[in-house]
């Protein structure tokens, strides 16, 4: 294995177990809403978020073990959000992570409140935080303005808005507002959060998270049209058959392509602005790059 | 009217304008998120919440105007609750205040996503609060403490597990622990987020606000038996219908109006524990007591 891949896989293991310390600390009164929480919080995944705030914040000189709520938090709203946008109402997903979805297991009440209840322990991890200072304030409010009104939440809206909608009718401003809004925001969090605690390199971080977040979202509407259903463990095809305003049907497979190359170039180049060892995340960028699930 | 009334006047009053205000901060970028966050937000109602806060902002000789943020946010995550409450998975509720429920309206993934738009929003207001030192942050757990898992969250969860279930089967404990959580809880925080930020009376505060929380559940459980639909805006008498394990389902309505009357008794004498005028908070402890709606 090379040491990329030891490192995320470190990375990944540590997350795993401090979602599972934080599921033990979560005490939820009916078994039925700790099992719901516990099945969407633990069903695995690439972890991709919290290992961005392990990894900028050992970029950025800090001991990743350090601050876990932040981790936790992040990986937290990530799957409240799965869940809910999983509903029927919503993007009605039968499949998440190659198993059936939190709605057909728990049923949708429950799992209506298991994201509303991954949701608010989110934020109750933040405020706790806010005790030890500005620093972890301004943490806290990176990842509440990513979560919010204007940002995932915009984004889930404006997605079910425009679905079935011609790109012609939306525009290419509106398609990027989406990823911007429902993708990048989360992926760049994480990252902006390290920084924030490190005191370091905020606007650059934000600026790298960003074009992260587009790459990430550019490469899952690829893989959505190119993608194997087996290795992504959910239904794919999906956002095309519902007439979801992907990158592909903006601007087509090919020039998709050539867009995830030069957000590869871009988010390299950011890298390169940062005055420490950024060798662990531009492996990462190119392996996202390259990622087939 | 008397100076009670005009005093609850100005409280609500002042109430519906920093809502206004708070909405006109949103900015939300679909319309019809925008719109469906202001038709519950802004549908009226007492305000009884937010009230609490100011009134007992007052009490402890703070001005009551000076604090905004906090009354917006308890406002904001009561609203988020009760158009979660109302889907059709959940206690399916077709009406609220006077009005169709929010997903009646907007239809059902919107009135999800309005729902998680407020619990964030409010939670971004309170995480902007906590540059402010530590009593603010202490209001600020107080708050996320009563809206979470070991909150509301917990309460609704276990009212929905136990529908349609007999007292026997589940027993006066998990009764008070259901009224406990998912309403007593959100009654009591405005009051104890007051004491948090004057740093007085916070256990005194406590106690009080729990005892009007379940005074305020035994008077809705008594007024879905005995009330007026036209007065309240609501479906009454679905709880009932629905096996939902209210206090007169429990004590019967004899019982349960000398249960009111105790806990009427409990609030006062534990207002005079605390070394202030709480001539206004006594009144409305009366005023709750009486309300028929």
């Amino acid at each position: 294995m090379s040491k990329y891949l030891l490192k995320y896989e470190e990375y990944r293991t540590y997350t795993e177990e401090i979602l599972q310390k934080a599921l033990s600390e979560m005490h939820c009164h009916t078994e039925v809403l700790q099992k719901s929480i516990d099945y969407s919080l633990m069903a695995g995944g690439k972890r991709i978020r919290p290992v961005l705030f392990l990894a900028m914040m050992e970029t950025l000189g800090l001991d990743y073990r350090s601050e876990r709520a932040f981790a936790v938090a992040v990986e937290c709203i990530h799957t409240y959000s799965l869940i809910h946008d999983d509903l029927p109402s919503m993007d009605n997903d039968d499949f998440r992570r190659g198993k059936p979805s939190n709605h057909k297991v728990f049923g949708e009440a429950n799992a209506i409140l298991a994201g509303d209840g991954l949701l608010s322990y989110a934020f109750e991890l933040l405020i706790g935080e806010c005790y030890k200072g500005v620093r972890y304030v301004n943490a806290a409010k990176t990842l509440a303005s990513a979560a919010g009104l204007q940002g995932m939440v915009a984004g889930q809206s404006a997605d079910l808005l425009h679905s079935g909608k011609s790109v012609s009718e939306v525009g290419e401003a509106e398609l990027q507002m989406i990823h911007f809004h429902k993708t990048a925001n989360l992926i760049a969090a994480p990252l902006i959060m390290a920084a924030n605690l490190a005191e370091k390199y905020e606007e650059e971080t934000r600026e790298f998270g960003m074009s992260l977040g587009f790459l990430f979202q550019v490469t899952d509407d690829i893989l959505d049209e190119t993608g194997d259903e087996r290795e992504m463990g959910k239904t794919l095809g999906k956002d095309k058959a519902e007439g979801k305003l992907t990158c592909v049907k903006v601007y087509g497979l090919e020039k998709s392509k050539r867009l995830r190359d030069e957000l590869t170039q871009k988010c390299l180049a950011l890298l390169d602005k940062i005055d420490a060892n950024t060798s662990f995340l531009k492996e990462l960028v190119i392996s996202l790059r390259n990622r087939n699930k």
